[in-house]
């Protein structure tokens, strides 16, 4: 399989696309027409009604999103909180927007010693098939290897949690050492080393780094420590995040970054009106085209 | 529902029990005459075949173990790997252990900003129904906070990690602060204010915190920033962790702390001659004996 940063710059420039659209499927959320539509069919368990109902969701949503985003991200929480039939959606849905021409990032946030991490690795970019992971390097290097040799060997992807985007982000990451900077700053400096051996041709590591479009500053001197390191910036719309803040994270190419939103987009219906998939894929545009702009005018 | 913590210094002075027996069901691993009583059974997929061997293991371990251990405490990346037929047996096994009285530990290691938190809370503690989860911290307190609330409200647990049994956790989990210590030392005191909102009977919180057995004098220090914690010990046996180097951290009655062994445990028969479940058994009943004698000895 080609190197998965490469893909993802191509995936960028091909599709004029940063963004990368969050599956958070919710069911309080989906679009009441969707639900309607439910009523009156049988299910053996209100949890099989409710992952039909998200297949359905999920399912219309990728053919709307897939040729306007550089990737989709999977948010396992939600299908985990389904159960087994959610488990199955996920890996169903992976392989459907693959065969949709878009990247696939499981945001799992899995981290554990390196025999675990090798079960978790397998179960995700190998069982499930996904094209990339997040994970969290509070184990350090030996708890990431077997993602990192997926990474050198079969052409996928990491984004290590290097400064999330929720409030108390600070309590850990901000902690200033006694070498200096912050811990963010050191997950900077080791992510820019697990990233070394995996340049592809884009000039990007196939070792990303997450980090919150929620604190624009520390995300600029954050990316001058990792040059070659691709970021995943969330909590951009709902969370705060706007695309002027984020100029500086890209390339002189526009290239580099991909932004994450899921809620904003997927229950666009919320605040649009009309049908659910056009609210969706109208607030997607003006997400692309913000985002377009800011990277290209560099 | 009863205090986590309470119930959990119940079990061990009722079994006499410090033991978490770790269910970490490998293929590569099982016992071989139960993969041959395998043999000529037709399924579905490999992955059904998978499935049923474990299931076939874990469901003739639990009674065997339930008698001899504090709690069991399952792995789900080994689930994940096996796609969502292995979740489902997650979930069963959940009820299983529950059923024959044992105390069920989720070892999730989950970590997210504070509404995907309340998925993964939502997944193990109420849909799969686990006893207790263990939580990565690096997000900090919006993200524990759905984990949190259900210590408070409903009786569950958490166990937070505070320092890993893996050999690289020194490269983020010792780094040394501006502010004097390590940054185990500062989860450690972050733990201890988590903790204070839920001290049963016992004197022992429902949140806990996963201290490695691989660095005895470090776990001591530890264990001195967060009394009332009850730690969750890994690392014993086959990572190097032994009875001795543990005493200090049991408390005046040999409690407070339970000690996690898995491979060492369940694949037992590698070392062990004669039937598999015999050789599970006496591993365990030597454990047992070891960690009993040590936490009394106190």
């Amino acid at each position: 399989m080609a190197h998965f940063a490469d893909r993802l710059m191509e995936a960028v420039e091909r599709k004029r696309s940063h963004v990368v659209v969050g599956l958070d499927p919710d069911y309080a959320l989906l679009p009441p027409d969707l639900l309607a539509a439910q009523e009156g069919r049988l299910y053996e368990s209100s949890d099989c009604r409710k992952v039909a109902a998200y297949r359905e969701f999920l399912f219309s949503l990728l053919p709307r999103v897939a040729a306007r985003s550089a990737a989709v991200k999977i948010q396992l929480a939600y299908f985990e909180a389904a159960g087994a039939e959610g488990w199955r959606l996920y890996q169903d849905l992976v392989g459907e927007a693959q065969s949709l021409g878009c990247l696939v990032i499981a945001d799992a946030k899995r981290g554990d010693i390196g025999s675990t991490a090798e079960a978790y690795a397998r179960a995700h970019l190998e069982v499930a098939g996904a094209d990339a992971l997040t994970v969290n390097p509070l184990f350090g290097t030996d708890g990431l290897e077997p993602f990192l040799r997926r990474v050198r060997q079969t052409g996928k992807g990491v984004f290590i949690l290097v400064k999330t985007s929720n409030p108390s982000s600070a309590e850990l990451q901000d902690v200033e050492l006694a070498e200096g900077g912050s811990l963010s700053q050191r997950l900077a400096r080791l992510t820019a080393q697990w990233a070394a051996g995996a340049i592809g041709a884009s000039g990007y590591s196939s070792v990303g780094a997450v980090v919150g479009a929620t604190h624009p500053e520390q995300a600029l001197a954050l990316r001058r420590l990792m040059p070659g390191v691709p970021l995943l910036i969330p909590g951009y719309g709902a969370q705060g995040g706007r695309a002027p803040d984020l100029a500086g994270l890209f390339d002189s190419q526009g290239l580099g970054a991909v932004v994450n939103s899921s809620r904003a987009i997927i229950y666009a219906h919320r605040n649009r009106p009309g049908n659910w998939l056009d609210a969706a894929e109208a607030e997607l545009e003006e997400m692309r085209e913000s985002l377009w702009r800011v990277a290209r005018a560099r």
